[in-house]
């Protein structure tokens, strides 16, 4: 598929517990079908204004292909858990505004042309246009958690929020910094991605009103799975290519971003490569050229395959917290997209 | 004071009900001076983060000389209805907050470079860091209201966040549009600027559990004052320096921005004259000749004189606006602040 790697590289790799054919997202999208139809029609209500720029601009971004696995998680947690009602609608919506209202700040921040095979709105219509949308999208969702009338949902998802936001300022201030650590890689993508994941899924035990233990076990399936997710796009953004991917590949080098894969490369590194990964992330090592040369690097050093494991790790973490729950279509399909995540990269 | 104007244009200009000395803030101040340490207490605790360029940038503005006029009217207000609880502060901080962020992100969309007399923190940490320590404090007001626990001023705070970032996409969109009409403009600033001054001072109502009339009346003293506040710094614009307004004059003029003072100017003007108004909103007429000559047409048509009364007729609306309530230093305060906002323009 996208991620083309080494023999010796793939030697360990296999989707979790399934040895044949591909995992994919169409258990948890039979799911949710007919849920996501409710959802769907709260995110196009709710994103109309009588400004034209803004269904215009977060249209762009809203049709243009994202597979809402947020919104989908909420749904498929709460069939999980059991829940009849209807209030996680408005509740899936939201999560999924703030999730687009990010994107459109990441865009403008990493300065982005790409993103899911189409131009950015930055790029269409300035970068003040996505700052200002954005914002309304944002506070378009806490409108939609404030008719869900939970405070305690309203805490979770403000509090994610957040922390969303510390993880994207902190991911700006160690941008460029070859001395970041795993620890504190681990720190920012569990604030920018899997707090929001965490979040999504936690929110349905509550509508449910399941016990904490409940609540819990859904916060770290769904951290878990954020976190296996952003270390496979991370490896995907070295290896893959612009039509397959949706964005540039080798955004992350270009724009100084010290992922997973280059914290490994550099720590394993000769003395002379050490001096190429300084060079490259302060912003001195940006063609072509540079950029194969970071890949094969990458490869040689094990660093792809093994951050591809960190992910396996997760996801399996991410599986196993879903122990106490009742075996059915639900959990199956939580399963299952666990894997999808993970074999993006195969 | 800071304005300067022409004889002719200053002749029917009093303070509202005020026949010698200067209104001022300091009987709001006074007023509130108590309930203010608490306010800020929770300011300067919520601005902070583990990540430490956060409270860096947000205390560059944050402490950079603000008046804190949203949450001195949330708590003038709470003791105009004789609140007696402590609620109140958190959400008048939280509002404080919501203004922030507006203002990083304001400062990025316009390009700004100086804001209360200090380099903008755009200039000094960069437009990325401004739009995401912007996003961090707009979900950190939203921690804070969650904390108030009450739903109903939750639903005001978050419709007031959604309709200000939807007026700064409405100025956006009419930016550099000489055919801007008043109403367009009055929407503009009802949303941008007015309706966070219209719940800053509503919420006082619903957190003291009065009735709906007294909200109400809350609502349009603050919407008024609101106006009245934009339209004096629309005209301040154009008329003052640097050095005393804190930020660049003619900022709005070089930005294209159609405020009243344009749109009365042009309509008023003579073929010739709206034909400059034509060139210099569309950006080509932006040096300090042209924006002298612009100063000069606005004086000529009597456009700052009228833009000047229309905020006292605003302001007269937001005094009267009080008129159910009992007399008192709180009402007294409420009315010298908004002769206070008028009197920056003389």
């Amino acid at each position: 598929m996208a991620l083309v790697m080494t023999a010796s590289a793939t030697g360990n790799v296999h989707p979790i517990g399934r040895a044949s054919s591909a995992p994919s997202l169409a258990p948890m999208m039979a799911l949710v079908a007919e849920g996501m139809n409710q959802v769907n029609a709260v995110i196009l209500d709710r994103m109309q204004s009588r400004i034209p720029l803004i269904p215009e601009l977060a249209g762009h971004l809203i049709a243009g292909g994202g597979k809402r696995m947020r919104p989908m998680l909420t749904l498929a947690c709460a069939d999980l858990v059991g829940y009849a009602g209807s209030r996680h609608y408005k509740l899936a919506a939201a999560v999924e505004f703030i999730h687009t209202a990010t994107l459109l700040h990441d865009d403008v921040v990493d300065g982005s042309g790409l993103r899911r095979g189409r131009k950015t709105a930055n790029i269409i219509w300035g970068n003040s246009a996505s700052v200002l949308v954005g914002d309304f999208l944002f506070s378009r969702s806490f409108e939609l958690m404030v008719e869900a009338e939970s405070l305690k949902v309203l805490k979770i998802l403000s509090n994610a929020s957040a922390v969303i936001a510390e993880g994207e300022v902190n991911q700006l201030t160690a941008q460029r910094k070859i001395d970041t650590s795993e620890e504190q890689y681990l720190d920012i993508i569990g604030a920018k991605t899997a707090a929001l994941f965490a979040a999504a899924c936690r929110i349905s035990a509550v509508v449910a009103d399941r016990d904490e233990a409940e609540e819990q076990a859904l916060d770290v399936y769904g951290r878990n799975l954020g976190i296996a997710f952003q270390l496979i796009d991370d490896a995907i953004d070295y290896e893959s290519d612009g039509a397959t991917m949706g964005k540039d590949a080798g955004d992350d080098f270009r724009d100084g971003k010290v992922t997973l894969p280059v914290i490994l490369a550099y720590a394993r590194g000769s003395d002379e490569e050490r001096t190429f990964w300084k060079a490259a992330i302060a912003g001195n090592r940006v063609s072509d050229e540079d950029l194969a040369h970071a890949t094969g690097l990458l490869r040689k050093t094990g660093a792809i395959a093994d951050t591809l494991a960190r992910a396996r790790h997760y996801g399996q973490r991410a599986i196993d917290a879903l122990g106490m729950f009742d075996n059915g279509k639900a959990k199956a399909a939580l399963t299952e997209a666990v894997e999808f995540a993970i074999a993006r990269a195969y």
